[in-house]
């Protein structure tokens, strides 16, 4: 029995993991529930409040921090939820006072990228290196960057907004306001998009046999597989825009590895085997061997073990995170 | 009188400047001398032991330390230059060796624009920052990152690569076998290519007046100011590749300044308003007055300023620079 744990919160739009870790980070307890939404942040966080201390009883230990990672747009060093698009009505949501108020001790907020850049780097994909780079590939596209073990957090805490990086200059209008960046390309929703573009221009496919909200890029990935001319034309255009993204990642920073998770990272060898082909051809300073494209290998809970890290940041006070 | 300095070497195709400083950093003498590459390795070695020598008697002080910045390739590890395309015959030189024989003292070799990066963080645009991105744009395209005060290097020392992220895909072919890369683009020989390709399409121009030697990245820029329509395109698409791979890197690292140095941005404001306009276009994530993009302020001093840093290092033996 520990005498201490932390608690980690991972708050998406449609689920909240939660976990409490011994001081060292073992994870003790976890649990899971779907956010409901409608119900706004103060009921989800009476849930939140219930389900650390249920567990924290069951681990009979005494709560000592708590960490939390949720979508941005935040403001982490006044612990407020500014309005996420996938959580409405979390505006200005002081969740850190909230928290701390609730069990008396101190709670630390990231984003969810940096949390799950973390949970990879210390316990997935990224364990044993310093210095990496965590891309997630969803519904959006969001990272995390590590230089010596430590988040790089950057001015107004921009930094791995690889999202938004232009892959294609004049490219397709992304939802930031700009142009062909690597989300309005590569996300499951831009792959989704770019496959309906093309059956709506009359091209043939297994696809045009499915309704309109069966086209994901699940579904484009298993049509590719099979050989579909559109599914894998748009497929290979994913990858060839995401090495550019990834080329830049390596050049710019040289990261040990770059790691890639979210619901587009599941396709495996079929994403990974031509993206490092692809990178490796694109970055000619680095020699091929030295550039590791790694599936993240944590799943759906690098959120919650990176913010479990952030609970074992607060707890010790570390600098940097 | 100090008792001890340090000196610092930046060594360049065209040009060798010295410094020799307190160890605190405060330069007490300084001098330059051409590369007469055709004279080897050797003999221009022989030179800067005298050089250093001379400075260091002027100083009245005894020498703890050398820093040396160089283009690369480098074995920086090893303290090798390994075949820069600009010191022909420089083939696996052992700078770091020789220069620690001849001294009895330590010495410490990083790339060029390295070195540059650290000179304009301690002492020129970019001093009081943590966080920076330097980037030289001259007959090449280099830089170096800053994060935390210290440089990050990176896998086989790649890091800073940022002439080589693809801003254009499917671009012009680039030195190092890519396409598209920035400094295919936007370096002074990309900026001169890309008139003399226009004139050779037949589009008028003051510049057709000019031998095909005399087209240069500053006379491209002296026409566009000038209102020449040719030379107008050709500023202004350079700004537009430039805007995309300076964006990336606010997206990646989100850095407290981007600082451009190198011969293209002599240009001044004539580079830096129209850059920095469209970087805050393309960047949504980071409010536009926390795009800092700065002209570099130690000219061509910045890498000789940054070798004397390293000597700094290798005396202080601070890891991680």
């Amino acid at each position: 029995m520990s005498d201490q744990c932390v608690a980690g919160v991972d708050i998406g739009g449609t689920k909240i993991a939660l976990a409490v870790a011994a001081p060292d980070g073992r994870i003790l307890e976890g649990t899971r529930f779907p956010t409901r939404v409608e119900d706004g942040p103060r009921a989800i966080l009476g849930r939140v409040f219930s389900e650390i201390e249920r567990m924290r009883e069951r681990a009979g230990a005494r709560l000592a921090a708590v960490g939390v990672g949720c979508g941005g747009p935040l403001d982490r060093a006044r612990g407020l939820i500014l309005s996420p698009p996938n959580l409405p009505g979390w505006d200005e949501f002081p969740i850190v006072a909230l928290l701390e108020e609730r069990f008396g001790v101190k709670a630390l907020l990231d984003n969810d990228a940096n949390a799950a850049a973390l949970g990879e780097h210390r316990h997935g994909a990224g364990r044993g290196l310093k210095h990496l780079v965590y891309i997630t590939i969803s519904t959006g596209i969001g990272g995390g960057v590590i230089v010596s073990n430590k988040l790089v957090h950057g001015v107004q805490d921009g930094a791995g907004e690889v999202g938004h990086m232009t892959v294609l200059p004049d490219g397709p209008a992304c939802g930031c306001g700009g142009r062909g960046c690597l989300e309005a390309l590569c996300s499951g929703t831009a792959i989704a998009r770019r496959a309906r573009e093309r059956l709506a221009a009359g091209e043939e496919s297994f696809l045009s046999s499915l309704d309109y909200g069966e086209i994901t890029a699940q579904s484009v990935a298993l049509a590719a597989r099979e050989g579909d001319a559109l599914a894998s034309k748009v497929w290979y255009d994913t990858i060839r825009h995401l090495s550019v993204g990834v080329g830049n990642i390596f050049h710019a920073l040289a990261p040990e590895a770059v790691i890639i998770g979210g619901g587009v990272s599941t396709a495996g060898e079929q994403l990974f085997a031509p993206l490092r082909e692809q990178v490796r051809a694109r970055v000619r300073m680095l020699a091929p061997d030295r550039i590791n494209i790694l599936q993240a290998s944590l799943g759906g809970d690098s959120g919650v073990q990176g913010a479990v890290i952030l609970g074992q940041v607060a707890l010790e006070g570390t600098a940097g995170v």
